[in-house]
């Protein structure tokens, strides 16, 4: 083979093979001929003793110059290999769901690092976020319509991490066609799906059996769902038999789409939508009382990293207390962080704080975490961000 | 009211105004009075200031020689009390499930401190394992009959909980006749419960999530349940389409009791069982190879305490490895924990760790709790025992 070939230093990267798929800058010889290499190269990586261990996707200017693609150091990464993995994350989706609507790909636990892909039917988003795959993103659109069938591809190349990666920015729809926001059935639910305006691709699904155990919880009952977006939560709760849901949200664009999803799934009688800011709009309902049977607070992440924890910590003590306010005695709070540097304990010691300090006693009744579609890397199992904690205030 | 009084030591249990439900015995005055308090008083916890705090109740002899009962100091704790938290309990189980069968009481969480009650239909068989629900059991078991109209109780007085507290050993009918074990209609499965002989009642309620989701992943599916006990997983999987289910588990009686279930639900044909050491016939199983599609390994608590936390971590390891050496490529493997002293994060560790010495690679696709009907007491959410990984494993 002639491709080239970068190496670790010295003693480093010791958990490399025990299957942690990273390699961070301070492990690899970052030589001159290394960042020299285009980003996105595809390399063998050697051990310090020039053994070689693995076929990595190189990119010099991130914090993560090397990503383990395959443990074969001789791996070809060309259409065949993704094809690959492509069917064996499909294999896993079609055993757990019904439709075919689904996170198709979650980056390193699905052996595509860096790279996120949905599914909506008959069309895809993905989500180039490491330069790897932008290098090989034809390729990558090729294998995914051959595999799964679909017909649209959409390109979001938006977020953070490609910003990480030295990418750009960039929406497209480059293969088929797009007439609108897709309709997802989802929980008994239609949700309405902007692959190419929401603020991020397929947010609906991780929240999945979320929604259906808030669901549970809901026939009959008074719903508020406090950053609401598209209206996860309210939509589920009213597909269930919720007798009133209200969401509140600060996008009017994702209130539209709640709006829209409502009516496609004829429960819109019920639902109303409000557009503001959480904590004002929670403050005003409060001097009305405590009356909703199911409140859920769904906010952005407080803590997106460590620097932010403790800053964080307080606002989500602050949404508990807010939130049990306004739930009915006998009722149900449900609070979610999607906060990466808050864990469960932390997440679920502060809200609870919060609800104490509303002076309401409660049950912990359930704990959950992002859906099956979203698998995590045993090597990153610390990495699940998503929580949900599910609690009946008395 | 002319109920005894006991009091706080001076600057002690600072969690209690937070909700905190039991003083131990470092923080109570033990003086001569309160020592001879017959085991059960009801009684009314001071401060060190004399303030009345809450209605608790005593026994001198046990580590946590005081249980709030109610924060009120003059609650009343008779028939109507018990009534009261009977019902309550049961609108949340009415609220999440459509069947009446579930644990209708866990203990502190809901607020019956040291009770445990699971409900089978008609029956119901009630654990007092603290010394005042002994003391008051008759009260417990008429408010019993009359929130839920069961018609047969059953007092299961048994276990180590008992033992602490001083309570001898006994297990009886106490109202009603029972005819044999219960069928129980759970996730589509049926499971034979027996109240008088079992080794604890009501243990497949708390798995009812991971059985479900397990039973996602069944469907066509060769399915090995190790550690099956009564049929838990293995009924399920067969319940959801599950091509095969071999139960492999060392008491006769417990897959009598599942090949019972198999037949009353049909499903007979496509069971076997296996009497047997869990580790010996694993390693039987190996010598013909990865063949299973789904292999759950739910075994009893191997860590209960934190002086059995090393060797039980080890022994979960072993578990993984072994129970990974059967799943046939691209299968799942369910790996369950029942361990108060093992926490998530370390048993996944060892698990994970042991899947790898297996040289599997993994993904994590779910990690699940004891289901709703086990609600966790706020100021005790690091007490949940049970929890269950589930891999999908290349």
């Amino acid at each position: 083979m002639t491709r080239p070939t970068v190496r670790l230093r010295p003693n480093r990267a010791p958990k490399l093979r025990f299957g942690f798929p990273w390699v961070y800058a301070d492990e690899l010889v970052l030589d001159r001929r290394t960042k020299a290499l285009a980003p996105g190269t595809i390399a063998t990586l050697e051990d310090a003793e020039r053994r070689p261990v693995a076929t990595v996707a190189v990119n010099p200017i991130s914090k993560i110059p090397a990503r383990v693609l395959d443990r074969d150091p001789e791996a070809e990464i060309g259409l065949d290999w993704l094809r690959d993995r492509l069917a064996s994350a499909l294999a896993l989706r079609e055993t757990l769901f019904d439709a075919p609507f689904y996170r198709l790909i979650h980056a390193e636990a699905d052996g595509l690092p860096g790279v996120i892909i949905d599914r909506f039917g008959d069309a895809a988003a993905i989500q180039p976020n490491a330069a790897w795959a932008e290098a090989l993103f034809d390729d990558l659109a090729t294998a995914l319509a051959e595999v799964t069938g679909v017909t649209t591809i959409v390109k979001n190349g938006t977020g953070r991490a490609r910003t990480l990666e030295g990418l750009e920015e960039v929406t497209e729809v480059v293969r088929g066609t797009l007439d609108g926001p897709i309709p997802v059935p989802m929980n008994g639910a239609t949700y309405m799906a902007d692959l190419t305006g929401g603020q991020k691709t397929g947010l609906f699904y991780d929240q999945r059996p979320n929604h259906a155990f808030a669901a549970r919880l809901a026939p009959g009952r008074r719903v508020l769902d406090v950053f609401s977006h598209v209206g996860g939560f309210a939509l589920a709760a009213l597909a269930a038999g919720a007798e009133h849901a209200l969401s509140v949200d600060g996008s009017a664009p994702a209130l539209a789409l709640a709006e829209e999803g409502a009516r496609a799934a004829h429960v819109g009688d019920r639902f109303t939508t409000h557009r503001g800011d959480a904590f004002d709009t929670m403050a005003g309902l409060a001097s009305e009382g405590p009356r909703f049977d199911l409140v859920i607070c769904d906010p952005p992440a407080f803590a997106p990293n460590k620097g932010a924890l403790e800053k964080g910590l307080r606002a989500y003590e602050r949404v508990a207390r807010m939130g049990a306010a306004l739930v009915a005695p006998g009722g149900y709070l449900v609070l979610c962080s999607c906060s990466h540097a808050a864990d469960l304990a932390r997440f679920r010691e502060v809200s609870l704080r919060g609800v104490s300090k509303a002076g309401r006693p409660a049950q912990l009744i359930h704990t959950g975490f992002a859906g099956p579609d979203h698998p995590t890397h045993p090597m990153l199992a610390e990495s699940a961000y998503l929580k949900a904690i599910f609690l009946r205030l008395g």
